[in-house]
């Protein structure tokens, strides 16, 4: 994989702008975003330690249209989507432009007569806005101990994976409309569920209330109608990855859910972090997956190492932790790294059929199930509530109180190499009765 | 329903235009799409017996701004989408206003010097596009005889109907970038499939390609999230009606989906009609569905007649009896009046958790199957292909061939009331290993 060798992924480069030890916003990592301050239109931006460079005045003084012929266009626009559709050659030029400017020893922006001024400023500072409009999302289900533990818990005494698990990276499509920015308050669902099965259903806010911590990948330029694209293909149409929380009213899910799939039980809300990690930053991290037996099919095979070392953690915080100034308990710290199918994969097999990607379309992983006791949803980690957390307020938890705030964060690297980090998704819980009228807040 | 007896709707109203006896576009319809000739970009116009009317030169010439602010913007872009943001007071009004300019006698248009000669021309000189860029799809469930029929096929031996059945509108997300439009040509799908599940799984063509005819409603200006639309208001929120054709590979579906629902089965194409007939033209043949025991949770309770009385029809032609001239045949005419679930049910259902709907969303009602032998797909109308269909070239048919063309046709009233056609959807089967590039194609 001679791009791992990239100059732009350099341990050994610096940036002229301050990056605190132990940031996972070097100048290895570069991840864009869509950002406004006040008053302004979001425009793409891009992180580095603890700034926001805003890219469109980056673009309008002219500096990167030579690496991206029509940068003022699309880095103005209030999403990645121009950009994701201009493919993987626009990436890396942008990217190689972009790890050139900000460089120590590089005056041609730092030097450039008051744009530093206006153009980088403090990250907290940042609004941060839905990096893409999803066209369609996917989500997967590719880590065989998730599989395996949901199919113990949602049919009990039966075989836990079905017979098609090792044969097809397992899927089916959410809804893109209700994927939203990480901050953004998650109601608590109503729906049907159906607690005894001799009594007729119910109607209310969801009692278990549940999240999933999954990786997805943003697609480019998409492939005509009836083309599928092969797995070999994969770094052509993947730009990068964010962090996804599909969260999961479970009560609502097991009444629904034979036999077309997840319907309510997870529409309701899907949080991704605002900031996308490319292919690029991510190539020094790339790792074996685990092994596959049987051998899947010639479509789905892969050559290289297709899976990520990537680090995640997922805290909780209750209101009542929060009001006494106790820091959140980390639950969980599972590695994507394990992961059955890998994203080469996925693609390959979502447009096997000829089905149409576009600049924007989402596919997430599926929950991030690690080995026990690592697991990426409350609903295992409690195992369906038999084994409650316990909080550092005293109380325990099976699934999610209102008030609660969960947080999922992700890394990649960090040790003898930069770190490469994805920043947050993170939502809190409001009550069903609450109603909220906004899908964008501040961070 | 005082909105039945609206003036548009008046059987006794006639056009200027002619409409030809038999028509399904009188000026009691008046369905949009977006259409285009040579050379000019694609634009709203609306239907009438065999002409299109460009509604893009008629709101230039100034002829629609009072009845609907901003129409030369709305009318003038690609897609139905900003027209389906304004809302039911924006499409009331301009379809009153279209109803008064095209109702006989008024010569405000007709007689606008040279206006008629540029804006009115032959229907079978539009191009058709898209009506709108679809958001979110959801395809339901709706039809409990399909239901049964499917839960025998792939569950033989077990209940038909799963007990979630009559509580809820079962339904799942599609894939919305790969809704095409009428005449689009069908590339048969590749996939895993299983025949024999003691030998492992295939990949190639599938063998069992099959339809699902469908009537799919498309939505206006949504809802905030975290706020569900109640039924009641569903009228606010249900611009019109289309067509839509499910195509399904069910070899593919049969082994992917447990236990996350259909997915590359189902993702590879959908095809709608390019007219969207109104939820005001339909008035007249609102119907009370069939009696719904146990009786619904409150959220799912709808007053007034709530099913609509559309004829359905499916045609079959191979490409030996296109050869040889001969006339399609219609295998199947189910009516749409006793779907198990309506619209407001599956609106208010698909929204109570909270999940927002955007202009532009598709909700399918799913197969239309009425009683026996007017089944809405043909592993329903064969059997799985125990009970094949002769075609007049002397072949027979389990699922499609390469070269076979399904057209689907609906129409309400006809008799002593106006004929309200939705026109039709068609697509023919191409060969998995022939490719097309094209999503759009002349009707």
């Amino acid at each position: 994989m001679s791009a791992a060798f990239d100059a732009t992924t350099d341990g050994a480069l610096r940036s002229w702008i301050d990056v605190p030890d132990g940031s996972g916003f070097p100048i290895q990592n570069l991840p864009l975003g869509i950002v406004s301050r006040a008053y302004e239109s979001p425009r793409v931006g891009v992180a580095i330690g603890d700034s926001v460079l805003d890219l469109a005045l980056i673009a309008e003084a002219g500096l990167l249209e030579d690496a991206l012929p029509g940068a003022r266009a699309i880095l103005t626009s209030g999403a990645l989507n121009a950009f994701l559709a201009r493919g993987r050659g626009a990436w890396s030029a942008l990217r190689a432009r972009l790890s050139a400017l900000l460089s120590a020893g590089n005056e041609e922006l730092r030097g450039a007569p008051g744009l530093t001024e206006r153009a980088l400023y403090p990250r907290a500072q940042a609004r941060m806005h839905l990096p893409f409009d999803v066209g369609d999302y996917v989500d997967f289900y590719s880590s065989i101990e998730h599989a395996t533990n949901l199919g113990r818990l949602f049919r009990p005494g039966g075989e836990p994976l079905m017979p098609n698990y090792r044969h097809i990276p397992i899927g089916y499509h959410g809804r893109s409309g209700t994927i939203v920015v990480s901050g953004t308050p998650i109601v608590r669902p109503s729906g049907q569920r159906r607690p005894d099965p001799q009594q007729p259903p119910l109607f209310g806010p969801s009692r278990a209330l549940d999240i999933e911590l999954e990786v997805g990948f943003v697609t480019g330029p998409g492939n005509a109608l009836g083309t599928p694209i092969p797995a070999s293909s994969a770094r052509e149409h993947i730009y990068g990855m964010v962090l996804v929380n599909d969260w999961s009213a479970r009560d609502i899910q097991a009444w629904e859910y034979q036999p077309l799939g997840p319907f309510l039980g997870k529409s309701f809300a899907t949080s991704i972090s605002p900031w996308v990690v490319s292919l690029d930053a991510l190539e020094p991290f790339r790792v074996e997956g685990p092994h596959q037996e049987p051998e899947p099919l010639p479509y789905l095979r892969t050559s290289g190492a297709w899976n990520y070392a990537i680090s995640l953690r997922i805290e909780l915080q209750s209101a009542e932790m929060a009001r006494r100034g106790l820091a959140p308990l980390t639950v969980s710290q599972p590695t994507f790294r394990r992961m059955y199918w890998n994203v080469a994969q996925q693609l390959a097999h979502a447009t096997a059929n000829g089905a149409v990607v576009r600049p924007g379309d989402l596919f997430a992983s599926g929950t991030v199930s690690d080995l026990e006791p690592d697991f990426g949803s409350f609903i295992e980690l409690t195992w369906r509530g038999t084994r409650p957390i316990r909080l550092p307020d005293g109380t325990q938890r099976a699934f999610l109180e209102d008030g609660d705030t969960v947080r999922l964060l992700g890394h990649a690297g960090g040790d003898d190499t930069p770190r490469i980090g994805f920043g947050e998704v993170s939502g809190r819980i409001v009550g069903a009765d609450m109603g909220i009228k906004s899908t964008e807040v501040s961070p």
